[in-house]
């Protein structure tokens, strides 16, 4: 069953470790197959070195086990609330990567510094409130999602692939496991640039508007150049 | 004698190495066999290319070496003082990693800042006092081992499993050797997102006790979630 | 056509990711035959992984393709301006690299602090301008050149072989493809140490024109007595 | 000549570049047969990638070129100028690393905040002045070695076997050339240490003599218990 979506996440889930992401069995990658709504993610506690594609757990949207001897990873209510309200979305990563939480711990949204930032993310990369009392004290899981949800009710999930949970650490999400993984590893690059330029330059301030947009919509949307044309 | 042990504690400490916390000889792991009360620890000044279980020394917990050629390391009787007066634990791991021996530097404690700290440890990681000059006249590693229990007088070394000697560096402890050496993993991480969470936001606050206690307990105690139920 | 030199260029693009420069598809590298004014490139978002020499585009000095199946590089405009404008120099290297990118996103030029700066520049590493709305809008790649070379007013590139786009990153340049690189590397090095130099002393000057000059004349120039000697 | 001093000299410079404290050709090892007054020293220029023993110089304590086709390492004058000052010596080593570098940039000595850096260095890594503008405009490279010997006036290079050269970077030193190596990244480690220490408290001030005494004479000296008793 999704056994093709399966390998994927797999590896994707894999890819965290190699790109030095994620210690330990920290982090975990989804992926949906939107046709059945079914969503394929990474068991609970389990390292990655024993990571296999039997192992990955296969759930519905609302919280059902479809598949799997393993309880699912425990932010699971978080990707599938991404997916209900993101319905563009195909595939949710989450971490404890350094430099991204940094920023979720210091509760402060990143600002575009740079061109970098700009290519992946067209603005800053936002910071959720912290859940209130009432929503870590019943389904945490569930309401990470409703704190995020919430922080992008005047955004473009699409066009800002990113958010930093405060306190916490970062969610990023892509047209499948592989994308979400992708962006994770921009994030953190761009997270560490934005660091130490603010410790250099205190008063630095965001790039341009004309900026941000010629190098956002040069590598995304109809006027793209950047990269092979792919057919379509 | 104790062959198990050796090989675990033996791999615990290479671990240290893998794990980039130590170079050359620095650092040292051990493990008890609460049984007879006998500590297998890492000789002093072996540099862990040449560590080997057979090299490894045994003593009982009053300082009596019982087994091996080798001088233990000179940080034994800090060992011994916290398996006397920690008897839950099952494993010592000290080492000087870069960034829990800066707090401990800076005679700082490690605030919670964010759920990865929170998933390993039930508040902040104190730092202890500096020995007295008469505690570093006489007795200085046992010594060592009296200022941690001191600050430990109102803490919970099985929900606080780490602690910053001021001006040294830190103590981690687990059930056995291989877990301590997994905390001390974790607090190096844990103390690297902090350090640049302070010097991104100076005023930054640890998380509120309410998501401190979502967190750690999930992981921790009777009503744990997290990972794959064990039987028990 | 230009084998050897698509040899050197596709060698030193590959440099890029083994020096730990770029990540994914990030940063180009190109050398030019000025017997023919051709100018050989990287194609644009083609992996490392999957770059080999006959990938590589050819371009003349106007921008016309002269041989390739892939787009080049979107920076190629960028290159061939630098190309035009400094006759002397047969390679250019662009990056997003950390610390380089860092000192670009701050809109700050790096200071000679020490002698390993004034090894290999004979000042401080300038800046650009941002450009402007109108230089964004049209032309925008060819104008990141335009910045550059209006920086150079007075400002000798052989003396000076990097330099620092506002808001974006470094392009390096050498006497071909491979120096552009290893100039890249170096000023990698060069601007985090000059990071945490600001950083530990805040008032920190350059060092003074005689070492600058010392170190710089002793590895180039007429009087170079560093290294081995060279048949001329 | 020499056979076995080139062959330690020669692993002594590769674990320079194994130990990550340099790039390309950067840095420098040397060491001395006191019978002979023959010092060995890499060559100027050569990369580590290329360098063999038969490759290395040798040279007597006047700058004389005893043997070798190479030139020698520029700061050759340097090595020398330490082996005639401090006759306890064996080996040398220059490096431009990247913590070290730092201190010596910002003209600053490194305090000794930590056991770490009491166990190898009894009291601050000490800065020296920047050469005169005279003795940069002759002899250079003795110079260097002038500096360091006039900031030495009132210390012992055997407890202190390391200097931060102003505006440059640390030269170490120790029984010979394998020491003089481990030494620098030992220093490099403790540079690190320190700045992040100073960084997160700023009025952070130097472990107590008493402190200092303990760990440096537990490590050296009559009394030193550290390690394995070696027979003497």
């Amino acid at each position: 069953m999704h056994k093709e979506l399966k390998n994927q996440v797999c590896q994707a889930n894999l890819e965290l470790q190699k790109q030095k992401l994620v210690i330990y069995s920290f982090g975990n990658v989804s992926g949906i197959d939107r046709a059945s709504g079914h969503v394929v993610i990474k068991p609970s506690g389990i390292p990655y070195d024993e990571l296999t594609p039997d192992k990955l757990v296969v759930l519905d949207l609302n919280n059902n086990i479809i598949e799997g001897d393993l309880n699912p990873s425990s932010d699971t209510p978080t990707h599938l609330e991404l997916y209900r309200k993101f319905p563009e979305i195909g595939g949710v990563c989450h971490t404890h990567s350094i430099y991204a939480t940094i920023w979720a711990q210091a509760h402060k949204e990143i600002p575009a510094f740079g061109t970098t930032h700009a290519d992946y993310f067209y603005g800053p990369v936002p910071v959720t409130d912290i859940p209130t009392a009432e929503e870590i004290a019943h389904n945490y899981e569930h309401n990470i999602g409703t704190v995020i949800i919430r922080r992008f009710k005047d955004l473009n999930p699409l066009q800002i692939p990113a958010v930093l949970v405060a306190g916490h650490g970062p969610f990023t999400w892509g047209k499948d496991a592989s994308e979400a993984v992708e962006i994770a590893v921009i994030l953190e690059q761009v997270a560490r640039l934005a660091l130490d330029t603010i410790t250099l330059n205190p008063q630095q301030k965001a790039i341009s508007q004309t900026l941000l947009d010629k190098h956002y919509l040069r590598k995304h949307g109809e006027n793209a150049y950047y990269g092979q044309k792919q057919e379509k």
